[in-house]
């Protein structure tokens, strides 16, 4: 018996790609350490500088603590006025998340100076200026984002560019290469973030339109390496400069990392199986549904009225934000007097009443003597890493209900006005924190009215399960990273319930917050599922082909060129032959028949190639050149320009499969081609897009927004 | 501004799909609970009746001591050889994981009698037999299998049936009502077997041919309900018959659950960040890669000469897998004779020697006095449970690395020999414990010969990552699986590193053993995403379409009918019209234009039914009655039966989009229709595995079987 052994060997570009992907994990692990230890040092300054004085027991009088606040309010706005300042001078694109769009980008859409490295320059350090600045905002979406970044100038590379170039292309198809290795990019970005290696290669797989199964892998490795990094920074920073060799505080700054992220600890939850309780987590699953639809639906107005006012105008748009940089901390100046002074625990080992800086330890200008501290300045004045601990780990502080509702209702808010400003913005860390509250609150009361005695910390993480579910509507990611997270594997099916009813509860609402900000921004994203309205309604490819295209003939003349040109919307020509059939005997019109397509690019360039020609054989150089666009009797021969489109529809097409093949197949223009060859019509994303929103849409959203705008 | 709110009501369909998930899950979830407790049952009767006698000491001299062994194999042998023949008698299909043959079911293709619930009826019971009788085999393989058995059930009720046909349906498609079920099943079913209810997702997600986002909601809802039933159900057998009110032991069986089923233990690694072992972590991952592939293909030639044999003969399939049961037996007899001797701990609170049973405590029949432990019997006597503890908890016991090579070798070949048996047999259980001892040599020898401090828990832990990895090319379910499994976070990176090397080194040698097996079962796997070599190659749609099959024309004579089904080989007829182009003038050949299809089971029943009507109208029944097929001048009409596909490929579509539509459509017929109608040939599934087989296999893998068959 005989075995060939045949080792199959990689492709250079297979073998670049992985080195890449190698490289885009450990610059995107150094960046997003490089951003934890300047929020933190942002935070540690604000805090040591200004915020003690609030606490102090002599702020000098009334005057002082007034003088006290006033600096608190004003090193906020400083710190979010200059992040905008500089998302508006370099790169206006580098405000928000970045999520929406790099969800429209992986579905195929072209997005301009959203990838570039001047947008990445900007939205570092305005990340960092923005959270230190103490809005109800995260790092992590805009981590993504530069992750992302970062994966497309290695994508731009000009021996990736040449080596992939060199591979067979598709006409028409979207650009597969860089934008898999810009996924590999965002999994790192968020992997970063919530130091979740898992659960950001699937929540690139559930933000992905097209995924193989190399990407999972070419993923995870990109993961790998930015995890790898951002521990092993952390490792050295704190055994080289923070701590001495017994674990012990060498540095006055030692506890300086944990300022800037949401730290990752494990969660003990004190009764492991509450079976019973399911009844209550299906209703906090509810809860969240609805407060996560009505954020969207908040936030979507919100941006669309702005839309309306002043999009273009820098000073509005920056008086904007600043608006809500003052509101923000005037609310967290004066909302603490509502809060509740409760007793400090009594033990040695307790952890600190005020996690956040060791001068947040008493609270007596918010009228609590020594031995006790307000609750409600607790959640306020710590950075977010600290109020995510307190919210989910029971033991370390209790809150009363009022407090939790208030600050439930604050972030909340907040949160729905600080999204859409000119800043880099996450909406991961204001769900998170809204969620626990929530979720504390959910069970406090249910403790309360029913005499029981529900786990807070659990009920705070499956409230920011719900909250997030509800918003993104997705799944798998969401799981893993809150796990990852939290390190806590056991509460798994009780999270996945709370987000099944949460997302369900959503959608019946409405759509995702990424659909909405797509449709607000513009971006004609379409999914590989549509409605199941599209399904009902038995729509066909034919019913939403565009029928009215221009179209030209393999040999044409200039004047039907320029009015090709001038009434294109698509981007590209379909060519057709007239055939008269034999069958159809006399007089009757000849068919159109389909015989391939050519891009506008193509023949713009065809054409100024054409007219250097005919200047260059006009021998008498001062003789005036006839522009080859005014000759309009000139005929132009376009057959060298004809690509045939790798896939055609037949008219009957039912349109649900028009969406899963545009979605498989990344191809962007699909031509409607009947039985015998006639075209019937064009199908782009355009017609896609409008069949969804304009006929069948369910919440109306189009609708909703053109009232809006 | 006025906001409609209009709320998007499910469809009855998409109510009763979501109970039924429910109702899958916990059954799935009752049922592995069931086994989980027969293999303890059964495990527990074996060891407290026999395997005491071998530890103890006195078995009554060498004659009674002989007399213990054969009683150990017999009963081995009694458990095993019942398994097969329930299989045999039952289900033969009931044998194996089933995991190969899902992959093709999800993938479009019908196995008959595959998801029965009579091979369900013949798997359970015989899968808790296999495993009790100690062969080298899973448990978890055969859930996914019965999980998937349930879910059909559910798919196949008439309320189920009658709402899906209501659905639009799209001819020539894959069924995918059902199959998304059934999906939900597999997920439950695995999730049951290693509790990791999102593990079970993903692996389903990483199995499946096309996904939905919806398809995540559902299967991570039925996994969740499968964990609760699981950990309900423990918990209530512990508080109501194995412990008291303080968690002490009440019952002389209350560790009967720890025997039947892959513990969940966290690991505690002493070394939270072994950066300077990413090299040794690379090598281990090669190692895995290595010889995951050789099982692959030791499997292969194993199953492919067994195919050669005697493949239909039941006595012959007995006789062999009895020979393993027995080689097993006596190899776990022998084999500890040449263990070592290690002493025990002297501590009180150290986990007992033997963790699988009290008896398990003394070696003196294998030369260990009563203060020390024979390493190898440990591993050899143990359930797979406890041998999985051991080896994935450093602080347990130690082994020496004779023992482990020893250890690694035995399980390794004896999984190559009982796989492929008429047995419910797993993959995952053997590779796990497999890879566990690999990693314990791996980090074993490297200690010895480097003098360094590996953590041989943390080794063995990656070590089963690796042959996971290396044998079925997975990724992220398995990450999770065994994060899920191990209940440890932390060493996620170098999980990712040590999988990723493995799957690379084992796609350089083989295809993954799922590919192999079905391959091997003659199952026309076509995957999304067809090998480089394909692209490489720029193969078109035209240069494999079946040119050869028989046509039909809308009406046609009973003779052509009658020769089109005798040389059909795919099911299906395509319809073609003679169309004359007037371009094309005199005597030129008609060309043969494509309008729609016909599917042989449609053309069989119609040609009945007309057959059925000529005896009708024949006045009297005592006259011959022509048979319709054998006049063959008889016209049919066949224009009620043509179906027009709802994809029509273009002759110049690259293969590699043929493979991804094909994947992403689900549809089983795929013409090939040239620019102007004519039908230049018909894509089945059959021309695109011959593709992939044939033409550019790389590893010549249908070559290889074609000398071993």
């Amino acid at each position: 018996m005989k075995m060939k052994i045949s080792l199959h060997i990689p492709s250079y570009l297979t073998v670049l790609t992985w080195f890449y992907c190698l490289l885009i994990g450990l610059v995107t692990g150094a960046v997003a350490f490089a951003v934890s230890v300047g929020v933190s040092s942002f935070f540690k300054g604000v805090w040591a500088a200004i915020v003690q004085d609030i606490f102090s027991e002599e702020p000098g009088g009334v005057g002082g603590l007034a003088w006290a606040y006033a600096k608190f309010a004003a090193a906020n706005l400083a710190l979010v006025l200059s992040g905008a300042v500089l998302v508006l001078a370099i790169a206006p694109v580098a405000a928000g998340s970045g999520i929406p769009n790099m969800y429209a980008y992986l579905n195929g859409i072209d997005i301009p100076d959203f990838l570039n490295m001047r947008t990445a320059v900007a939205k570092v350090p305005a990340s960092v200026l923005v959270v230190s600045g103490g809005l109800a905002i995260g790092k992590e979406g805009p981590l993504l984002h530069i992750g992302s970044i970062i994966a497309t100038w290695f994508g731009n590379t000009p021996l990736f560019t040449r080596m992939k170039e060199a591979k067979d292309k598709e006409p028409f198809a979207y650009e597969q290469h860089t934008r898999d290795l810009v996924l590999c990019g965002a999994a790192a970005g968020l992997a970063a973030g919530f130091k979740a290696p898992i659960g950001g290669v699937l929540f690139a797989m559930e933000m992905a339109s097209r995924w193989r199964p190399e990407l999972t892998w070419r993923c995870l490795f990109t993961t790998a390496a930015t995890a790898t990094v951002i521990r092993a920074s952390t490792a050295s920073l704190n055994s080289h400069f923070l701590l001495d060799k017994g674990g012990e505080c060498k540095h006055k700054n030692c506890d300086i990392l944990s300022y800037g992220s949401l730290l990752s600890f494990s969660v003990n939850f004190t009764n492991k199986t509450p079976f019973r309780e399911t009844g209550l987590m299906i209703i906090l699953g509810i809860l969240g549904g609805l407060l996560g639809s009505l954020y969207t639906t908040l936030n979507t107005m919100m941006i669309g009225s702005k839309r309306w006012g002043y999009r273009n105008k820098t000073w509005a748009r920056l008086l904007d934000i600043g608006a809500v940089s003052v509101l923000t901390s005037v609310l967290r100046i004066v909302l603490p007097w509502m809060g509740h002074c409760l007793p400090k625990k009594a033990c040695d080992d307790c952890p600190s009443v005020a996690p956040g800086a060791a001068e947040l330890q008493s609270f007596v200008n918010y009228g609590c003597d020594e031995d006790s501290y307000n609750d409600l300045a607790a959640l306020m004045f710590n950075p977010q890493g600290f109020v995510a601990k307190m919210l989910f780990q029971e033991e370390m502080l209790r809150f009363t209900g009022t407090s939790l509702f208030i600050f439930t209702l604050f972030y909340y808010l907040m949160a729905v006005l600080a999204y859409g400003g000119p800043i880099p913005a996450g909406l991961f860390t204001p769900s998170l924190i809204t969620g626990g509250a929530l979720g504390q609150l959910f069970a406090w009361s249910v403790n309360k009215m029913f005499g029981m005695n529900l786990d807070l910390g659990l009920y705070a993480f499956l409230g920011a399960a719900s909250l997030l579910g509800g918003m993104f509507r997705f799944a798998v990611s969401f799981c893993v990273v809150l796990v990852e997270l939290f390190e806590s594997d056991a509460q798994i099916p009780f999270l996945i319930l709370v987000l099944v009813f949460a997302k369900g509860v959503g959608d019946r609402i409405n759509q995702s917050i990424l659909n909405h900000l797509c449709i607000l921004l513009g971006l004609e994203y379409v999914g590989g599922h549509p409605d199941s309205t599209i399904r009902r309604k038995g729509f066909k490819a034919k019913d939403i082909a565009a029928k009215n295209i221009p179209k030209l003939h393999p040999m044409d003349s200039m004047e039907n060129i320029n009015k090709a040109l001038d009434a294109d919307e698509h981007g590209v020509f379909p060519i057709v032959r007239h055939t008269y059939l034999r069958g159809s005997s006399h007089s009757s019109a000849p068919v159109e028949n389909f015989i391939g397509m050519v891009s506008r690019e193509d023949l713009e360039q065809h054409l100024e190639k054409l007219q250097e020609e005919q200047e260059g054989e006009d021998s008498d150089p001062e003789a005036p050149t006839f522009l080859l666009s005014e000759r309009l009797d000139a005929s132009v021969d376009l057959t060298s320009l004809i690509q045939l489109p790798p896939v055609v529809l037949p008219p009957e097409m039912p349109l649900t499969t028009v969406f899963r093949l545009k979605n498989a197949s990344g191809i962007e223009y699909l031509p409607v081609v009947g039985t015998h060859g006639p075209l019937q019509g064009l199908i782009s994303r355009h017609e896609l897009v409008d069949a969804q929103n304009k006929h069948v849409d369910p919440h109306n959203l189009q609708q909703r927004l053109d009232i809006l705008t």
